[in-house]
């Protein structure tokens, strides 16, 4: 039997980070299409944010991406962000979007690239600092193109060192969250490709760095559901960067492309123990064609939802299945659980969290959507390069 | 026995179509990175083409790309190119770089956006009247992102209506060349997703309506050379757009990524009466980190030596080793072919046609790399937005 | 709106096929494990099968097997049938599990290898004419395992031919049901290897040549119901073999990997009218850790579940949604009906059947599962080779 | 340069150690098709691997499987061997054809069959003591096949309790040899699904268990030679089971699926110094249809035309054009190796070894097909369960 009480406290409890660069505009190499009303600041962008908090209860930090979200003073920042009723969460760093790194960043060949990016690794630690962020996420879009471009190894022994000197900057609550991805933009290596290599160079590095797993960031087949149990028992699960995709990292609404997946993940997460940890549930996501912000709200109602039919799941019942060998009849406690339609029950936790029980539609009625595109007229939008 | 001099006419007579968007800058969704020299016209791709003809003596035509390559004379284009030692080849449609395409072109749900469309693919086929151009490939992004976001059989018959009116427009010799791709920049459906449907369409709409294959645009796994052999035998293959793939539409060089499968490719081109036939050979690649116009040589030179090891296939001993049912015997010939070093043919190839027998040095000694970096300064560089 | 009547209607006329093979021993290359109980003559597999439509109300057909399922009086073996409350359906043939085939059956190089298969496909509808079964299903083994084998087209002109004379033998209403497999047990060529070769074969055949879609049988990331969608278009479906899979052909029960898919692909079912038409709904499994029975029943149901919820689709607010563009709101029309619970709209469509309304548990109380394990004692259990 | 005497002498010491079940008949889950001639017995397996050695000089050691191959005694056993000329080499276990393994065997929910798993892995370094062997190489078949059949976690807990007690019992110079598998036979996890996994494990465990990375167990589009480098880098890469493959693990002949995988995993290998260390290269295939012995003759040539080419890199010139960037110029030095032909060098090679230079004709001409075709009759040939 699940305790729904219990069940009702966890899912009050849970915080889904949403990341500053969901709200600008976002493409594919083909066409960035522009919409109206996106953010042109990092403000703009917190100002979004807060309207998705606001609306759903659970979505209380927003990341942040340097330098896409650069200002000059992140403790101002900081205080906007919470005069808005939101908190700065994960910075982010970006070692892909400058000419020098058209080879890599701290894996580059050179020596000099390589202190450059460094470099903008630890001013986002310096960052961190003023913000009060707690995790540094690194993504490296470091890789090689054709076989034979550059070394395998040395690049590991590379990235090693660069790792290290961030590690060693971090503060004492400071975390270092690793994220590996199968390919793109690198097309023949990528220098962290799958959670063994994130975890070995987590390994060297100390307790306070952390793998991130990223929905989307791995081969077809994937059983991402194992990769988070495995690195919960090894408590290297540092969080999630949730998105969706059907064919390579398509950045897809969370739980829009295999909902079945997404809850045999929180499943794991909940079985873990990882909803009591620090284990952060951070999006990842684009939203190329959609409304932005209510593809976020979404996202967050999806997770939402994932996760109330991991927390419904009879625990007892399936053990017992499991240990009698009772392959069909563990399946169905599992199953139990996710057919289960957990809409009703979230909208009475939003009811108890005095929310509308329905954030899109009561975001649809906040004018919002319409105040912004009055409002966010000339300028430049916000864009993965802005 | 193969026959030695026939081998070495049939590669003397090759004919690989290079793409002007290669010249210019492309890149991923997350950067693209400027080149030194790169184009800034139409003309100055040709020009650059003209130098990989120069150099590899089978690159006479070059693909266009409307409106990158958008001129106001399109006889003076072509006069510009002969002049310069090519043709210009294809004519390349684009209905994904406009605001109005967000949902699609041809089989987007508003009849405006599609009229607008099918208006742009007209237009192609005037420019082709032009140029002379003998084949208008056609390739839609369109598709969808999200389960239910438009009606996947509707779509397809807004496809078939559109086709048919590009088709009915075509003159006596032109042809369609409709490409299929298994997904990007659509990431749940795509319009034409593979070879099946592009092939129901052509057959629907006529014998000059031919399927082009991507050699990129396949699920993993996917036997492509399957496919050319299908398509040969139904006599609708009409071309390919050449490239190579890791993991999804990487657009490497033609060959960088599994040489033995090109092979096998080119092997069923040659069995298959491909090489006597209209089917073009094009590349269809970028060049996101390495030197353009060298990155093309090579890979004309990838198709010659995937080419030469074909030609090299003895196929009277295949076809006994075959009818004997000897697996590894007939396993044993291909692979024989395969594993010649083809290069000194080759050589004897260009010499005999006049050329340096090194295409990369002589491009590398003609000081033509340094005089386009020098000369091609202020403007703005070609790039797949330009 | 959704008409509540008219969806039960239509699950209360739905009808899947289960296959004799199921009920039998199954395993993979590495072991097959044997259970208690299992049928060791094809009555005995019957007789199972009649449990199943017993307790499910929808399982009126089983699939034969050739020769797995032979006997020597096949109207007798359809009396039994009737005499148990279900009918005899599709007749499957074997053409890969004679030491003949080792190469191949219809495609085999040898022209006696290929008359022997075909004799065998023939005696198929022989069969069908006494068990008056409407439907030949053809799934070929055939393939290569190496480049250069054999020849890939000349395999293709041994097919058509083969299945132009089995076709020529086909009564007035008896179809040809031809299945596409991506690969295994060939590993480098299929010789049907993809919807696409399936349709071209079936298009020069006749209308009564159709495509079957086993749902295991396609490469990662294939949309599936893409295919449904457009072979419906095309009035070429004939017909699913069901099953689910994480990786290849895994052969696990339909619905366990990607309930979602599934439900898309009965969501373009019904949207083509493909419920309302000669659509064969089949299962094709392997039970092989599992109860058989048990195992079926669950899969019966889990088509059930998909089937209720395609149908609750509300199509009128999909399309209204699909035409304004609204992309998210197209998607949350489809996702409402998939998240909704619609195991107690089943439970009451059943009490309204006069069955039980847990399936499961029915069959679990019944002693069925009992009384086989002590009366199957002794003889050979009916496996795949059986 | 290459140092041409130095790349013989490595071609020289290299050692391929073939399995004896790949002597035996072997099949998929649709037929097994016997050869004639197959052993019958563990000395007739080791006879036939005897006669590769014979003809390729670099096949001195074959690998054991138990209980495949058992016999009363090993010492005799080894004997045998070394009477013609082979030494037995890495020991198989094989926890995965007793009905106890339904549901796994060191992972398995009961602690009795994880005992008598256990029991056999202790049996076998028994025997290994007995033969000398260095290697107890362990792959598991343990997984499951539906969602919440086990419980993902506390199979990972019984995994490392078992791979404990075994290494526990090791003798000082023996190794643990952990293999991965993405999947097959279980279908939805696998115990030990990625190198990461091995590799955790390893580290736990000891310098002494190592990861063996089998070219056929890896996800669509994994890069292989990546987690080779890593491997090394870590120091815990034990050995290759090499084979190739299209789909799955379709366990080919090595190189056959994509030879310039090969040559790039073996690449790796010599820059990681694991040509001088103890990484052990093994086959470990399945020849379905194809004659056994002449298939692993090719398979070992496989290895060493990919070895030969991998050492002709010209390493110091790829080391000048990676430092300089230059993206063309170090893929060129790359691609040079590999399309040389290197035939002649190994002809060579074998000419100094008082060796036939053309290994298969050599063993056609001998006679042993047709003795053993002629001898073998009657008895049960050797088998996956023989």
């Amino acid at each position: 039997m699940t305790d729904l009480a219990a069940v009702k406290a966890a899912l009050k409890s849970q915080a889904v980070e949403t990341p500053s660069w969901a709200y600008g505009n976002s493409g594919t190499r083909f066409k960035v299409f522009a919409q109206e009303g996106v953010p042109r600041t990092a403000r703009e962008k917190l100002a979004d944010a807060a309207k998705v908090h606001e609306f759903t209860g659970v979505a209380p930090t927003v990341a942040l991406h340097i330098p896409w979200d650069e200002v000059d003073d992140y403790a101002a920042l900081a205080g906007f962000a919470e005069g808005h009723g939101v908190r700065l969460g994960a910075v982010n760093s970006n070692t892909f979007q400058d000419d020098a790194y058209r080879l890599g960043s701290i894996c580059h060949p050179e020596a000099a690239v390589r202190r450059k990016a460094l470099d903008h690794l630890l001013e986002c630690v310096d960052i961190m600092d003023a913000t009060g962020s707690r995790d540094l996420k690194l993504w490296f879009a470091d890789g090689t193109n054709y076989p034979g471009q550059d070394d395998i190894r040395a690049r590991q022994d590379r990235l090693a060192e660069g790792l290290a000197a961030v590690y060693e900057r971090l503060g004492g609550n400071q975390r270092m969250l690793l994220e590996y991805k199968f390919f793109e933009p690198a097309f023949y290596t990528t220098d962290v490709p799958d959670w063994g290599t994130a975890y070995a160079h987590c390994l060297k590095l100390g307790p306070r760095a952390q793998v991130v797993v990223d929905t989307g960031h791995h081969a077809p087949g994937t059983n991402i559901e194992f990769i988070v149990a495995t690195l919960l028992r090894e408590d290297r699960l540092g969080g999630f960067d949730f998105n969706s995709r059907f064919y390579a990292d398509d950045d897809l609404m969370v739980g829009a492309a295999d909902p079945f997946q997404l809850f045999r993940i929180m499943y794991e997460v909940v079985r873990g123990g990882g909803f009591d940890s620090d284990v952060a549930f951070m999006l990842d996501q684009c939203h190329n064609i959609e409304a932005k912000i209510p593809a976020i709200i979404r996202s967050v109602m999806n997770v939402q939802e994932a996760t109330a039919k991991a927390l419904l799941v009879d625990r007892d019942a399936l053990a017992a299945a499991q240990a009698a060998g009772d392959v069909l009849g563990a399946n169905a406690v599992l199953m139990d659980a996710y057919n289960t339609d957990v809409r009703p029950l979230l909208r009475e936790v939003r009811e108890e969290m005095d929310l509308d029980p329905e954030p899109l539609t009561a975001y649809a009625r906040s004018g919002w959507a319409e105040k912004i595109v009055a409002e966010r007229v000339g300028g430049r939008q916000a864009g993965w390069g802005a």
